[in-house]
């Protein structure tokens, strides 16, 4: 039962990493919804081109549209194209039956496509029912991936979803690839039998791992898992550079704000919150950060910025950001210290970080200004802009670069290669981390994409260092 | 004939600096066209609901919608507010007629409205056939302003509309407010006995200033002229953080681009480049400057900044971005050496820096892959991304602070009450530089927005310095 | 005999994290020798103003100068200090009796006298025949501890002193504070019965804690050690801003270069290395990093660094700094290439890391321009500037803050008594990291130099995030 | 009587910029004063090794120490030497009689010896009893110059060594450099005819310039003088970069100081305040700004600094840098409200910035703890930490790279030239700034330090932008 939690259909942390706001965008982008599009997906006949109509998607009329995203991913994607590449004759996933629940985005396709070239059949559905790119899901569909998601399902579409990529005739996965649990949760509960004798879970968020940790701790984990939420190519770059590069687009796309000589508080200074001190510092904002943790908090010494309590700042904001993972960070206490005009968005975790129910009550008043951007009013004028609805910020209202989101998803397809290719004991019935040797192998793939040349070690140098020339170079833990 | 020139109707340089992507964003947000709004503005008959109809512009009936947008950037730009406060009973500006030619939005609004509070009676028309916000206009004419604009103008009606400023029945008007020079021309052209009476012109952009200085050269200006181009506020404020500001924000809008590690070619460190290159900077790109003038060039060296030929660091460019107020900067020659994938885009002065005839030839093919983003096709399959057509990437793909506005917009007002309440004599037939003591008024009116507390001078500092107490505190021609 | 390696009497790496330049310079400040000094302390009696003699140092009449350094110091470890006003009644050393081996300078002078104020006996050796302040030995000596230390120690005299710590009479010592494992290996060799009653070790150093993991891979290490050099204070605060605080010095004080505009080579992208690129970045350094880990390579591209061969870029660099912990990463073949001028210095580990020995050949003539410059000069002219000599740039020719190494010091003190106190049975013959708590513990005494303060969790906050409120707050492996 | 104040022996503001702590740092680098040495230079008869003996130094011995420093200077100062190398057969100032009053300096040195190379005959004095680097003076002498000048002179000796330059047998000066203008009014009130037929002026210090001002206002200035202080070069180079590069060092020098976390108060925001202030952020200090002139506080809050009062801030300050140019910016009452261990410095103008006077009272104690550091201690303990007494810290306690130096030096070879070679009356007796195109042309012999690749413009791209194609590029007014 440590496994019946109801599946958060909420945006679960790991979507703040690893989907933008594509879905709505991109959707938009690639035309709009005509009249029959009306129809729930489950209740409409398609076939792709070729006539295969084993998947569910909302519409295989839009899959030109969704190629053309997947293309422009592509090329942001360097690592995974390699692998393609580099699989040349011998397909290191032949024969793999991979079922995954992940993100349909462009990116994602681009993964899933991947773990396809590379001689894996592959049936997927969406860990989020607002994520999914309905162009994307119908070109992954045209192109012969048994995809089942759309934009917009209901919990119990959710759970159809799930249940036909696993329940397929014939078909016994081998490899999990999880974002969340969801999947691995149901495989587990309703499918005991074809759980036994998956050969591997490849799974990256903080919520699906703690719920693996917990089927571990109670010795229910009959499955070797990779942990790629705590590989270091997740922590150091995903993490950070994602809300690096996305902060700034998300306050402009909202607000249209100056930043020059802005004074915000960042609330967490773990690596989201790093990564938004740096893009903001970067454009003369003036930055306080709120810490529990002594060893960042003198980090945040150490690098220039100020760290104080929000009460104490509060009445001094014009932009608070939440990156916490924490929740109620920011409450009706402090809402009603800040200034008319202050700014409040969330890059943290879900929309727990900001008390929202605080604000719903009777004397204050909601005005929707545009999308994404409420202004709520208090009875003396005061009013404080929303962002998203305490939502993550760069998943409603930016976009996160598919570079940064390709050095996950190259993790994520060398953890399935080798759980699918490792010799029988090398993994057991545990959660591991990816072995070092392969973070380094993903960090080289991305490597040409800036013209960087890497220096070799000598065979005296790699002697003198006590490590194999071709690495791994660092310790394990090593961060 | 030094004013013969037809008047620029591609978007002049002064353009780029005061007036931002709203012209088409904020219309947008404020409503969708209904059917009756194809009827041009000439066709149809229209009144506030005050009765008034002195005004021409597309639709009234979006005067609330302009009048929101209006009072967002009224937030922006206190100086004017406080202007407005401060003026109180007496009002500097009693009596004075003005007559306006400006882009219309919302940032101008602001400008406009405060001239009408201080005293002033307004005549407003467009300097530009696209920048126009129907809603704003719309709420102006609704105040009561009389103005003629719209978004779209033919260049039959942009004339008009600038005429019909001038010659309203009994209408002599005392200062022209003027940004590019339209007006000016307008007037001294073809109603010479009205142009005598001015008592002032108010010339904001580049090429206005140029024009003004022929005429003076020819001896033919008969009317004081306030240079607004080039005072301090102008060209430290609005040129430099309008692009630090928007310089990001319009490549992520386009693009999705990630910034870390790209290369970047800036072409020109001007206050325009040296913005561009601070915020990349901020981001983690990688810069590389190109200048002709070697003051400038050995700035960018002491700030670590390679300056290098565009030709030598084509190839290797992943953004290439022009700043130099020059023309065919980027060529064909430079086209055909970039690598696939280089975005080009224009940051300066028009969309002559770019030589975009040079790329309609009959090998390339131009792919339109969204608004203000083109992508252009060599015969061996390399695409180069082309921005906003190559004209001013901020003014079509970005937003620009309503406050640094606020710094220009100020500065203007106060140089139309400084004209107009001049002893007589204190302003010949020539041009000027607001004085020193203004711009330092102007700077210290927008202080309080961040809560900035000024030093004063004690006596005895003064008499030190060999300066007033209360300024100004620095030279004329201190930059 | 995986412990017979001779110990490094070349400054070791552990060094370069933990003393300053201050060892030669202090000194100077605090008065020059005077003639009687130049007798061996061997072969002077001297003692204490209360007739103390157990101790063996220069010059016992310094110890006013020492004072006063020592004084300095403490207004930088402020955590120190608040440990020793902490302890009041209960004494959490009470009783210990703890032999060290370190550098003997202010800063460990602070670490030194902290441990007796709680309750310790100390008896302390150098670590490094070089580095001892003799003032603040003297100063030590004053106050009560058994130092035996000079600066300038022969190897034989080295090891007597090391001796005098442990072979004192009815002296078992209770716990090491090594530096390098010179000590522990003393002990464990000659003291087999001493070593086997110790209660433990606390080492800081790598090459310290390369020696205890090879006695403990030998079964061996029949004592629990700690490994302060792993700890995430160390890594992440030690190393980073030790070198940040120190590269610009280090190269004003040899070559008063100015930094606008120089083409550096940073070689490693370690936490050293980081430190360096931060610090030179911010006065307009161009910088060019060598890596050959591609997951640091990767974050010096993200961070907009180029990252590339030594060889492609040697012709350009204006300045080399080698960061890197191996060796013979700066060859002959670089230098033949360097343009005139080029200046080279190690900021890494040992002095192997530039190899030197290539330049001692006849056709290269080396002059000696300055302390710590030299000039080695090519037959066509070319002159190259060689720092330090190759060793440490920031332990020869600058100052190391003592706040960062405060931060060390305070871990290695908590260690200690962490060691002391712990009940029997929780740390086994093996070599523990500090507890994440304790870390916590040791960053939270720094915040108040900083008057930073920390946010609370609530109870509810706790909960939610699965841990107590009072920390750990983050795994033990985060970084 | 305009002229008639006495020469500010105390540290003129002219030298702040354009002199280093080299006077008594590089003498002591090249040896100490030997017993003869305390003959003043006045009663000791020396000659070259050419047996010239007109001019009175320190020590001709030390000639060769001054040599080496002048190399080493030269390899900073390209532009000097390629104008030495331009000049080739015709000499543009062959005959011109230069009479200098300067720092004496090796920097200095090298201008003095390329106008020498240019064709000049030059006599020179010092502007600073303190400043004179006596082996640079011996290196000039033993070159041929006629140089009188020692460190340490009285003030007799100063007017004594000016008179001498003047006044020498069959010598009417064409040329003056000054800085500081007491060779200028030695001439104007002493040798008025000699002064009539000086063909130009030029001055490089605030004092200087202004007492030009104060000539020419009443009348008296009967020869063209050049304004370098005002140059672009000087005031966008010198005190921006020279204040930039030599911050850091000074307080690290003094105090040892870790930067990251410090609060600073940067007193003025002017050249000099933002260069400080850019160094200190970039090694992570928090820095609030003082102004009393709102654009340059505008700026600051543009680019992220919080400005506010002194009184404020002030028990928060760790660190307090004046750089105003104003007087009593830093009192008594500041002082007695800083908290203990704040360090106070001057980088403005001259010692005036600091009210020291207040601080010389009774219940204060100073102690003096090492070269240009004094603590002064309150009754209760508290203890301030003074820089320099108060004087810059830069020329105190730091250097100032000649590469910046240059940048000036060569502006002042430059109107020199012109001064001498312009057609008869392009020069009245008037002040003038250098012409903008000579700017240029200095900053251009400065790019091929950095291998820096000027872009030249098209013929076609001058014609539209109404300029001539080699400059110049910007109006006279362009900072």
């Amino acid at each position: 039962q440590e496994f019946n939690k109801r599946p958060t259909k909420a945006v679960p942390r790991s979507l703040s990493r690893s989907i933008s706001q594509s879905s709505a965008d991109s959707f938009t982008s690639v035309g709009s919804e005509s009249s029959d599009e009306e129809l729930s997906p489950l209740d409409r006949l398609q076939s792709t081109s070729k006539g295969l109509s084993d998947f569910c998607i909302k519409n295989i009329k839009k899959a030109d549209f969704g190629r053309k995203e997947i293309e422009i991913a592509q090329q942001e994607m360097p690592a995974l194209m390699i692998l393609r590449k580099k699989a040349g004759g011998e397909k290191p996933l032949a024969g793999a039956k991979v079922v995954g629940c992940t993100h349909i985005t462009a990116q994602m396709a681009v993964l899933i496509e991947t773990l396809a070239a590379l001689g894996a059949q592959c049936r997927w559905a969406a860990c989020n029912i607002f994520s999914t790119q309905n162009a994307v899901a119908a070109a992954l569909a045209e192109g012969g991936i048994s995809v089942f998601a759309w934009k917009g399902e209901s919990e119990d579409d959710f759970w159809w979803c799930i249940d036909r990529c696993v329940a397929a005739d014939s078909w016994q996965p081998d490899l999990i690839l999880d974002d969340g649990g969801d999947l691995t949760h149901w495989i587990y509960k309703k499918y005991p039998n074809v759980f036994k004798k998956i050969r591997g879970i490849v799974e990256e968020s903080v919520t699906g791992i703690y719920r693996l940790y917990q089927l571990s701790k109670a010795n229910k984990l009959c499955v070797p898992a990779m942990n790629v939420n705590d590989s270091v190519t997740k922590q150091k770059f995903d993490n950070l550079y994602c809300c690096k590069e996305s902060i700034l687009d998300g306050l402009k796309r909202t607000t249209d704000i100056m930043f020059g000589g802005k004074q915000v508080v960042v609330c967490g200074y773990g690596e989201v919150g790093k990564g938004c001190c740096a893009a903001l510092k970067g454009l003369g904002a003036i930055i306080y950060v709120t810490e529990v943790d002594p060893i960042c908090a003198l980090q945040a010494c150490m690098n220039g910025l100020r760290v104080i309590t929000l009460t104490e700042i509060i009445r001094h904001a014009d932009i608070i950001i939440s990156c916490t993972g924490n929740k109620s960070v920011i409450t009706r206490e402090h809402f009603d210290r800040m200034k008319s005009g202050c700014i409040v968005c969330n890059m943290g975790h879900s929309n727990t970080e900001i008390d929202l129910a605080s604000l719903r009550t009777l004397e204050l008043k909601w005005q929707h200004v545009r999308p994404h951007v409420d202004h709520i009013l208090w009875p003396d004028g005061k009013r404080v802009v929303l962002l998203a609805e305490g939502r993550l910020l760069n998943l409603s209202c930016s976009t996160v670069p598919s570079f940064v989101l390709s050095v996950t998803a190259t993790t994520q397809a060398l953890a399935l290669i080798e759980l699918y290719n490792a010799p029988q004991g090398r993994y057991k019935q545990d959660i591991y981390l990816l072995p070092k040797k392969m973070d380094e192998y993903v960090a080289s793939l991305h490597l040409p994409m800036f013209d960087a040349h890497l220096t070799e070690l000598t065979d005296e140098q790699a002697v003198y260092l006590g490590i194999n020339r071709h690495g791994p170079f660092k310790p394990n833990y090593y961060r």
